[in-house]
């Protein structure tokens, strides 16, 4: 019996939880740790996780893998905690929605017997908590995936393998430029939906105006329900990005403020060019994005790894399968 | 048999014609113009309309009432068309996602023997077009009306009873107001969500980033999708009270700036205010908005017009009890 231990059991660590358990892989058990007992317990009842344990040190005993899976400054707190307990071989990774200050962390903080491996599902959803978690989140989604510099080349499969039987697309990218995109497209928004309603609900006029606030408004405010913990980490860790694409959205939105201010047809042609991209982006989400590239960084040739897997068959198989197309993506190209 | 005319058959106006089908209302035939023949057929397959005509005059002839569902701008030419041939007494109402001007255009262009009463569904979609319409988008959705000078008080309890046979809250509110609240619950949102498609696709980092851009991404960008040839009308015809608010938010995001940049505990209360501020909006606006307040301008009063309906009694009879309780509210205010 292979221990898998999950810290966090919020949307995404309850998800991975049923995610894994809906896979019924063998000989697997799952243990599940939350500072709220809560949330284990709700956890534990909707069959994300067969047990709880309120000890934190405890939970991580005798664990194969243990994923982190709390807001990203306390994953910090998480290394410092567990770092001295964490079984030697064991596989570590987190679901952090900045990469760069992690892996400085892990590198820190975790003992040379572990391998870490950085995470981060890009799934979401309006709600979160365990009462939000679903198995069907990561279905389709690009899970990122940085291994630290001494991830041992079978914990790297293993977590591919992770990704892989929860619904996701394994992706690997360099942190820097992990947290460089995702400041645009993920944390850029965050901060747009909730200026929006911080500028709205201000406004005098709110009370006639929330009358006619419809649909729209409700999906480009979506990001302003997020958890407000994790969103406050995120900027505090992906900081000089943000501010940065802030700077360049600023620029943005005053070419709109005078394409409007002038009304001529340089805005038409402007809300052809954005339809067109947005649609262009809508139909190539749908192919599997494994499929649209290389990793970015090199990753462990699956030849090296074929035997002494560490996990139940089926992870440890599929993360092998997986890794063997990527490799042999690498050697096609001209 | 009294004609309902729809002049325009895309979303909205495809959606008007299934709830009002949906609604079975007796003795009512509904008419179809769109200037693209294809969207006509489409709208009579799927049951919108009960005929189409091919000449916009001919599709008012003996209408009792007419909806124009078009883009704004191509409003004031449907009026220009139109206005010779309108029957006396006819009920002329509009779709239109702004106001003022199209109140203006009326006024200008419609004979004094109509009764023209401005309308904004609160309603809308990602797809537009005929193919994406739903008798469904209506449901508990705020329908804004503004009645002309000399519109008959008959007139006004009809579209009245238009909007709630579709499922709408129906709210009286004046045009200057109407453009002034939307700019910022609707038409920022838009500019957003386009200036935000275009910052992020022009950048050399598209490519990567598209891959890491999730369902966050889809729905703050949701806006972008919508109609170029409505949403360029939207700012040609609102464009000062849009262009107000986009200075106002910049103002707001700087002030988000500077919040992520110190990385100090405002950011945490900000993002809880927010997410408070939104789940509250959230909560009230399931609550139906009819009986939240009281309508903004003077509307006629329903003992005025008890008897000379002039459309199928069911659509009739429900403007009349709405108003009777409009009525009522208004006498019971301190």
């Amino acid at each position: 019996m292979e221990r898998i231990t999950i810290i966090g059991l919020g949307l995404i660590g309850g998800s991975l939880g049923l995610a894994l358990k809906q896979a019924k892989l063998s000989n697997i058990e799952i243990v599940g740790h939350d500072k709220e007992p809560t949330a284990s317990s709700k956890a534990r009842k909707r069959g994300a996780i067969d047990k709880t344990e309120w000890s934190i040190l405890r939970s991580v005993d005798k664990a194969s893998m243990v994923i982190i899976a709390t807001p990203v400054l306390t994953i910090k707190e998480v290394f410092k905690q567990i770092a001295e307990v964490l079984p030697p071989g064991a596989i570590v990774t987190d679901t952090g929605s900045t990469k760069t200050q992690v892996m400085e962390w892990a590198e820190e903080l975790l003992p040379p017997s572990v391998s870490f491996i950085g995470g981060h599902p890009m799934a979401g959803k309006e709600s979160s908590g365990i009462d939000a978690a679903s198995a069907e989140i990561f279905q389709g989604c690009t899970y990122c995936l940085i291994p630290s510099a001494n991830a041992a080349p079978k914990a790297v499969q293993t977590v591919v393998g992770l990704a892989d039987t929860v619904g996701a697309k394994p992706f690997f990218v360099d942190p820097v430029e992990h947290d460089s995109l995702v400041a645009a497209v993920s944390h850029l928004p965050i901060i747009l939906s909730s200026s929006l309603v911080a500028a709205t609900t201000a406004s005098p006029g709110w009370r006639e105006m929330s009358r006619l606030a419809a649909t729209g408004f409700r999906d480009i405010t979506r990001l302003a329900s997020g958890d407000p913990i994790m969103n406050r980490d995120i900027c505090l860790t992906n900081r000089d990005g943000l501010v940065r694409w802030i700077d360049e959205y600023i620029v943005e939105l005053k070419r709109y403020r005078a394409l409007v201010a002038e009304g001529g047809q340089e805005l038409e042609k402007e809300f052809i060019r954005v339809w067109e991209a947005r649609a262009k982006w809508l139909n190539q989400a749908k192919i599997p994005r494994e499929a649209e590239g290389a990793p970015v960084v090199e990753i462990p040739k699956a030849s090296e790894q074929m035997g002494n897997l560490l996990f139940g068959e089926k992870l440890a198989r599929r993360g092998e399968e997986i890794m063997k197309n990527i490799e042999k993506r690498e050697q096609d190209k001209p």
